[in-house]
C-alpha cells in the first residue's frame, strides 16, 4: 500500500525538514562576511568587528554584561562551565541536556568534573528537583553542586517561562549555584516568548542567569556563538579560558562581522519567529492526517510526531529527517530561518499522500 | 632625530606585517562560501563539499590517510595529541612549541598530559634530543614520552628538512613514540622545499610523519584547519574526539568549501611561495640599513630584527609589528598571502626614512 | 513513651553498627606490620612483601594476573578504568555505583571521562541495559560506551551470581567494552558465594571481568586495596598510572604485609563469613520486632531496614549507625570482621527495648 | 684493581643509603598504630585521633590553619595545587621539582593545567625569575602563572633561608600568584635552619607560604602526609579536593595516630636533625677519600658525590644507593632518621677499601 504510493510522491520541499543547522547562512550574514574581507586587521578580537559586535551584545544584555565570541555550541557551553565550576563542583542539568547527552563527553574532559542528570520528561527542571540535591551539600564524598545549566529552548523544543527560569535561579543562588543558561536556541525561545529584546532579557538578565551561550549558528550564521556573561565577575579568567578550550578564533573579525549582520534590526528574532510559525504551519497541516500523532502543539521550531511504522523510511527517502525515538515509531521534523511556506505545503502533501 | 623624522613619514603600506593572520581570505575562498551557501545540506560533515575536502587530502596524502576538519589551530593540535598520547604519557616539544607556549594550556587541560619541552635555539629537536630521553622510559615516576610534535616551519621561520624529520621519526618509533606535525603554516614550508605536493610528501608521509595539524587559516582561509592522520589506525576514535575537544563544525559545509577553494590548483602553495617570496624582498630591502641586523634571511614568512631601541615603537605606530623579545630589541616583521611588493617597498622606505 | 524508655535502655554494644570501615585491623595484620617494620627495604614495591603480596594474588587469580597495591578504594577504581578508558568513551555504571555517587567526581577527574549511570533498583545491571546502548555506538556526538562498571557486592548489599557477571561480560565484550569490578567488599561477596577461592574465580576470572579492585581495608586492614588485571595487557601501563593517580606507596611493603597477612589461609574469606553471618543474626534477631521493616535477609554484612520515624534519632544516640533514606525512615546496619555475637544481642536488645 | 678488592670488602653497613623512604617507621609510630587499633572509631576523621593530629597542626602552624591529612607526598601535592590553581592558570616550579619530574604527569592529570618550569641551577627559584613571568600576565594566549611552588629542602639538597622564602612569596603575592611549599622533607629543612618550631614558622607562616605539603612518610611514618593550608580561605573545597584526588583514607584514625607519634615532643625534629648530622659525618668521613669529589657539604641528609666511574657498580653491589647523573659519574647517599654512626663508618670503610 505505502509501496505503491511511494512511487508517486509528489514534488519535494526545496529544503527538507532534517535540522535547523542544515540551513545555510542568511544573505545578510554572507554579505556582511564579504564585506569584512577587506585588508589586514589584527587577529584575535583587536579589530573594528569585534569591537563592533560586543557593543550590540552590551546593547541585548545591558552594559554590565561581557561578551566573548567563540566558534560552537559545544565550545560556548564547554567555555561558560570551565569559568563557573569549581574543583570538586558538578553541573546539574536535565537528562536530555545537549552538554549532558550530545558533545561526547567535552564538559566532563575540559571540566574534569561531573554532569548531575536529573530526570525530566518535557526537558525541563523545576527549583524542587535543585533542593533535593540538598542531601550531598557538605558532604565530602559527593561531587558539589555548584553549577546548573539549563538549555532554552529545550532539546525537546519546549520553553522555560520567565518566571520558571526566575524560580530557578533563586533556588539555585540561595543554595550557593550558578546558573547557566544553553541559548543554542535561544532565538527561537525569544521568539516564542514575545519575539523581542525585552523578552529576551526576561528570562536572562531579568531572572538572574548568570552566563549565556549565544546561539548564532541555528539562528542564520555560518557558524559562531556567543558566551555572555551577565555577571561580569565570573568573566575575569574567560579570555584564557576561551583560549583554553580551543574557542579564540584567530581572523575573529569574520565571526564579528556574521553577528553584526545577524544582531542588527532583531534578524535573530524575525528569523526565528519565521521558522517557529513555520513549524505551526507543518502542525496545523498534519496534524489532521491519519496516523500522525502529536503529543502536543510545537512551541518553537521542532515537531516530534509519530508515524506509522512503515511510513517513515519511505518518507525519510522522499525528503530526509531524523527518528527521534524508534522504539516509539517516533521522528522529529525540524523547521529553520529559511523554511518557505512552499516547503510546508509540499512536504505535507507528501506525507498526507503516503499515509492518506 | 627619531622624533623629527617621524613628522615626514612617507605613506604607509595598505597591508601591515603584523601576522599573516591579519591578512583576510583569499577571494577564492570566499567565492566558494558564497557558492556553498545554496539551500539545506546535513550538517557535521554528511554533505558533498565535506566528501570533495577528503578527496582533496587524499590526493595530497595519500588513499590511506584520513582527515578531519576542524575549527582553530589550537583545535587541531590538542585533537590530534589526544587520539596520539596514552595515560601517563608526555607530549615532547620545543620550548619554543606553539603548543607549550601559545595555547593557554589547552593542551595540557584536554590531554591531562605534561608537555615535556626541550631546549631549541633554532625551533628545531634533533633525534639526539629524543634518545636523551630513553631514562625515563620504564620508570614508574616518570611520564613516559610518547609523542613528539614539531611543528613546520617553526615558530622560529625556520624549516626541517624532510632528512631531518625522517631521521626525528626514526628515533621516536624506534623508541615506541608517535610523531605530530604542527602544520599551522605548512604551506609556507612546503613553498620552501620545492613548492610542490611531492615536496609536502617528502617531509610528512615520505618521513614518517603519524598525524599532522594542516594550517588553512593563515594559508588564506577565512578560518579552518585540518587533522590529517598518515597513520590511519590513530584514526579509530577520531571523530568522537573531535567532538570532545570542541572542534566538530556543524555546518561543515562552509569549513570544506574553503579548503576546496584553497587546495585547488595548488591556491595554497602558490599564496605560500608569494608570502615567502615578500618575506625575501623586505629582507632584501631592509638588510642594509644602518640599526636593523639579521641574524640570517628568511626561511619562510617571517623575519626577526633587531632596531634601535629607540625606533621601535615610532616604527610600530606608523605600521603595525609584534615585539618578539623586548631585551634584546627584537622584534617580527610577517608577511602574508596577500602582502605586494609596494607594500614591501613603502615599508622598506619607512624603515629607511626613520633610521637612515 | 520512646522517651521514657530512653532513659531505660540496655548496655550498648562494644561496636557499634555504623560501618564495616569503623572497625580496625585484624590483630594479624597488625603483627604483620610490626614484622615488617625491619631495617631498611627499598621503597615503591623493590621489596620481598610486595613480591609476596604478587604471587599471594596470582595463587587468587591466576599465574598471569598481574597486581599492583594502592591505597585506597576510590584509587583503585580511578586507577582501574584509567588504564581502560580510551578518549571520548564512557564509563557505565549503576546509579547506586560508589565511583558515580561517592567519589567526589575523582572518576570524571582523573579520567576526563563521563560517567553514564543506569538505573538500577537492587544496585545490579543486566545485559539489556548494555544493549540498549547499541544506539549511542558509532554516533560521533555521544560518548561511547567503553567500560562497564559493576560493584560486587553492590552498594545495597545485593551479590551478582556468576552467571550473571558472565552474562554481564559476554553482552560488553561482544559490544566492545571492558567490564571493571569494584570490589570494595569482594571478601563479603566471596563468602556469600560459597566461601572458596573457586566461589571468587567464580565470579571474577571465570566470568570474564577484566580488571578488580580488590578490597582490603573493610576486610580488616589498616588501610590498602589492590588493582588486579586478569587481562594483562591491561596492565602495560599500569605502573605509570598508579603514580599518575596518586596511589603509589612510598614505604610499600607495610600495604604489602598486610595483605600478606590477610590473605593467608583465607582469612580475609573467614573475615567475611563472619561478617555475613552476623548480619544474619542481626536481621533473624530483629526482624519480628514491631515497627521493624526489612525488604528481605541480607546477602552479605548490611541491613536496610525501616524504623518508627521517633526510633530513630534515640537508637542512633544510643549505638550509632547512618540513616540511608530519610524519606522513607530507612537506615542502614552494618557489621564487620570484628562485630560479635554479644554485639548484635546488645543491639537486637536495645532495638527491642526502644521499640517493644 | 677495584675488582681485586671486591673480594676483600669489609662488612656492609645495617642500614644503606639509598633513600629516607627505605627506611622503616619509628618504634613510637608503630606503637600508635597498635594502639589506636582499638574496637570502632568512625571513617574519615570522625574520631579522636584526627581530632588530635588538627590541633598538633595548630599548634605548629597557628589557630587559623587548617590541615588535612593524606597517604603520599604526590597526593599531598596534587591536592594543594587543585585548590590553589584556577582554569587556565599554570604552576611555576623549578625543572627539579618533584611535581615537574618524579610524579608522572599527576598534576597535570588532576590540575589540568600546565608545570612552567624554570632554570634552577640549585633546584631554588628567585624572584627575579617570577618577576620574568610578568610578560605573560594578561595576555589570552598564555597560561597564566598562577602559583609557584617550591620544595624545602629541595630535590639537590639544598635549603632556602626563610629570607629567601619570603622573597619569593612576597613577589608572587604582588603578582597574583599564591606560594605552595612541597616539603616531602619539611622535617630535614626545618632541622638545619635551627631545628625548632620557631624555625619551621620562619619559612612557612612567617615568610607568607599559602599551603604545605607537610612530609611525613620520610620522617619516620608507616606512610601519611599532610596539607596545611596556612592561608585558611584557600581551604574551602579542601575536604571535597582531597576525596577528589582519591586521598582521603578511609580509616584515618591510624593515619592520624602516627603522625601524633611523630609530633609529640618534636620527634619529626629530632629524627631530622639526626638525619642530617648522619649525612654531615659520611661527608667528612669520604670526602678527602681519593675519587670522591663532592661539590659542597650537605645542608640536609644527602650527597651527591662523583666517583670513579668504575667503582661506581662494585660500590653499589656491596651496599646499594642510587645513580644521579651517569654522564657525570654522580650518584645519591642519602641517610634517615635511623641510620647510626656504625652504618657511616662502614660505609666510608667500604669506600675507603674500593678506592684507597
Amino acid at each position: 500500500m505505502i509501496n505503491s504510493r511511494v512511487a508517486t510522491m509528489p514534488p519535494a520541499p526545496d529544503r527538507a525538514f532534517a535540522s535547523d543547522n542544515a540551513a545555510g547562512a542568511h544573505p545578510a550574514v554572507i554579505q556582511a562576511v564579504v564585506a569584512a574581507n577587506d585588508g589586514h586587521a589584527l587577529a584575535y578580537g583587536s579589530d573594528r568587528w569585534t569591537d563592533e559586535a560586543h557593543a550590540r551584545f552590551r546593547d541585548l544584555f545591558g552594559p554590565t554584561s561581557e561578551t566573548f565570541l567563540v566558534f560552537n555550541g559545544t565550545g560556548a557551553n564547554v567555555m561558560s562551565l570551565a569559568t563557573m565550576v569549581h574543583p570538586a563542583e558538578c553541573v546539574v542539568c536535565s537528562e536530555w541536556a545537549h552538554i549532558a547527552v550530545d558533545e561526547a563527553g567535552a564538559p566532563e574532559r575540559a571540566l574534569g568534573a561531573k554532569l548531575l542528570t536529573l530526570p525530566a520528561p518535557a526537558a525541563k527542571l523545576v527549583p524542587e528537583q535543585l533542593e533535593g540535591l540538598a542531601h550531598l551539600q557538605g558532604v565530602q564524598h559527593h561531587a558539589q553542586p555548584g553549577v546548573v545549566s539549563i538549555t532554552q529552548s529545550t532539546e525537546l523544543g519546549t520553553v522555560y517561562t520567565p518566571d520558571e527560569v526566575a524560580a530557578l535561579c533563586d533556588t539555585a543562588h540561595r543554595m550557593g549555584m550558578l546558573v547557566h543558561l544553553d541559548g543554542a536556541r535561544l532565538s527561537n525561545a525569544t521568539a516564542a516568548l514575545g519575539g523581542t529584546v525585552a523578552a529576551l532579557r526576561s528570562f536572562t538578565v531579568d531572572a538572574g542567569v548568570d552566563v549565556v551561550s549565544f546561539g548564532g549558528t541555528k539562528a542564520g550564521l555560518l557558524g559562531g556563538e556567543a558566551v555572555v556573561y551577565l555577571d561580569a565577575a565570573l568573566a575575569q579568567r574567560a579570555k584564557y579560558v576561551r583560549k583554553m578550550v580551543n574557542q579564540l578564533p584567530s581572523k575573529m573579525r569574520f565571526v564579528a562581522a556574521q553577528f553584526n549582520a545577524l544582531l542588527d534590526d532583531d534578524l535573530w528574532i524575525k528569523g526565528a519567529q519565521h521558522s517557529n510559525q513555520m513549524a505551526l504551519q507543518l502542525y496545523e497541516a498534519t496534524r489532521h492526517i491519519p496516523g500522525v500523532e502529536f503529543d502536543h502543539a510545537p512551541q518553537v521550531n521542532s515537531l516530534f510526531p509519530q508515524l506509522p511504522a512503515d511510513a517513515i523510511a519511505a518518507l525519510c527517502d522522499w525528503c530526509f529527517f531524523w527518528d527521534w525515538d524508534i522504539s516509539r515509531r517516533q521522528v522529529r521534523w525540524m523547521t529553520a530561518w529559511d523554511t518557505t511556506a512552499d516547503d510546508v505545503d509540499r512536504f505535507a502533501a507528501g506525507v498526507r499522500h503516503l499515509l492518506g
